[in-house]
């Protein structure tokens, strides 16, 4: 038992007050965790483009004062009432969504939507008692994704938080707890690339090169990056990626290139932009008779997709995945071993780190385009 | 060897020597089989609803004189050169598609989408040559889809033939040719429901009946019948439909009141009708997280799939197949002995039989609706 259990925490976090302006560290106080709930000690987050979205809360809807963050490793610092399967000590991920191991999907071996953990963007407060653990000075602070892992401590539903191999390094794999395990197990839980295969990856950014990181892994002969930034595939090429399509580039739609380069389609395709554009060219891509196209990027509220059901019927597969189809608790053990092990290369998405004290040039670095990740040093 | 190899055959066939308009018992000469080809004796054809598209001509592309007939069971009566899977006197099923077995497709174990012998709806004549092998005093008569069944003896494609076990009677094992392959493959092969899972089935005719009755073998433990037409439930018990909606009794789309009956959306859906919004309403009933909606039915040249992208992400799985993904002499043998064991049930399919003189009333059922299948009996 920790000295710190069942007290209230005073301790830095990095404050949003409002849409899309820099945050604020500041000292705030972190409530003990209430039944179900594991407070823990971040010692490494990294900045995802899905925090960015929602703190310019651009078509989002704003929630502030706010801590975003939600890839992160951390050690549990104390346990709530009936948590068993962590105690004060274990490292963990934090996951925004989670695995209450009760539902029909928990209990699928096929999905990983939890009913009771699924993420929800909207919900500022934890599901216990719809309160926040995060106050200054009596004001409460609005949780994100059920993580806020930009503060020193937080308080995590006991079903997010996914213990892991002490023995590995905080520093790298807190990436896994979102975007690399969304395109990676997009690739290898969903898509399923066969030895020598060829797989297409739109968009480039994280999540994408963590698609091909996947396609690598399963030994894919030809990996096609697709993006319109040109200047994307020296950097991709780290990942597996050996082939590059710029759509700007042809005067034919890109389903059609793709179709022309590999004799009638790609093996499988991985879709990591949101664009429906995007996801159309993807599913279309594909190879009649076996093809088999993913989604992952996260579409807008009015879109639709759309395509001739022959293309359907001529024997392609759509698919979509939600976290890579990984179940935070059971899954991601695994996945920290395949680090461990050498299989699966992580360091290569680090390309900045920054103290906590700086963590608004994280932002910079993303918002720029700098940056596949940004590690922030929450102990310095 | 046969007396007749090598001979031009006369024999009686059905030919429709019109759109729309019944067909005429004529005498035909039937050419010996090229390279490649095999001479069948047709002991039992039944009637599909694609011959009867095709002879009614209304938006396909019409092709006259011409012998219709692709479900069907024979003896072959010659091989031509090259033909060594076959032999005179061997028991076989044509099929309307087929595997020539050095294709991309025929080495895949996914595809059954032959490159060479894919269905072709336009072609008349066969692919050796490019020459028919029926005519009247001189004047070429057309093929159907490679088979043209409605005749005593036809020349088939020999990767368009499956050799049978010879102690199946042909006269129930016809209809595996198309229709009942079509459905029963779509969900055995295609959607895989499990044991006690709940499978959507739109459309109960022959081919949704086969889709039904797939999802009987599997386990299944509730069908749900979706079709226009109420009086075919009662019908459609036999094929392990056990409960049933009409689009028409409700004010809210199917697959909203599909959702409520069964908590959030069926395990697996199987699409048989054609319908575009059939289509979309078989996708949007599968449940988020592990469904699966398979698309059977062939659409309008002008139709477009419509769904909002996030049905994908939610996890859900949209496929097309096509004969049920089954391997025309790969697998149909193995379905044959399905039905010899009981496991497959195909005598319920079959509700009319006809001597072949009179073929005209097995159109006049399907028009009706009053045959799931009517067998013609060439030998009387």
């Amino acid at each position: 038992m920790s000295s710190t259990a069942g007290q209230v925490i005073t301790c830095k976090a990095a404050v949003a007050w409002e849409a899309g302006k820099p945050l604020v560290i500041e000292e705030v106080e972190v409530a003990p965790p209430e039944a179900g709930e594991v407070r823990l000690k971040i010692l490494y987050t990294s900045l995802c483009h899905t925090d960015v979205y929602f703190w310019e809360a651009k078509g989002q809807t704003p929630l502030f004062p706010r801590i975003f963050g939600h890839e992160a490793g951390g050690i549990v610092e104390s346990v709530g009432e009936g948590v068993t399967h962590l105690k004060p000590g274990d490292h963990a991920l934090p996951v925004f969504t989670g695995e209450c191991g009760e539902c029909s999907h928990c209990k699928s071996e096929e999905s990983n939507m939890c009913d009771l953990l699924r993420i929800n963007t909207d919900r500022g407060v934890m599901i216990h008692d719809s309160q926040t653990r995060f106050s200054i000075k009596g004001q409460p602070i609005y949780h994100f994704v059920g993580t806020s892992t930009f503060s020193e401590y937080t308080v995590v539903h006991a079903g997010c938080v996914a213990k892991v191999n002490p023995a590995a390094p905080l520093d790298k794999i807190c990436v896994l707890s979102c975007g690399i395990c969304t395109g990676l197990g997009a690739t290898v839980n969903v898509a399923k690339p066969k030895p020598g295969s060829s797989v297409a990856i739109f968009g480039l950014g994280a999540v994408g090169l963590a698609a091909a990181e996947g396609a690598r892994i399963s030994g894919a002969s030809r990996i096609i990056g697709v993006d319109l930034v040109s200047s994307r595939f020296e950097e991709a090429k780290k990942f597996g990626v050996n082939e590059f399509v710029n759509p700007k580039d042809h005067d034919k739609p890109v389903q059609q290139v793709i179709a022309e380069m590999t004799n009638g389609g790609v093996d499988r395709a991985v879709e990591c932009t949101g664009s429906i554009q995007a996801m159309i060219s993807a599913f279309e891509c594909v190879h009649d008779g076996w093809g088999v196209a993913v989604l992952v990027g996260v579409p807008n509220k009015d879109d639709a997709f759309k395509t001739h059901p022959m293309n359907f019927l001529n024997e392609r597969t759509l698919k979509g995945t939600f976290y890579g189809n990984y179940k935070p608790r059971t899954d991601l053990p695994s996945v920290v071993e395949k680090y461990m092990n050498g299989e699966l290369e992580l360091d290569k998405f680090i390309t900045h780190t920054v103290a906590f004290s700086e963590i608004n040039k994280a932002f910079d670095y993303m918002l720029k385009g700098e940056s596949i990740r940004c590690i922030i040093r929450m102990g310095e």
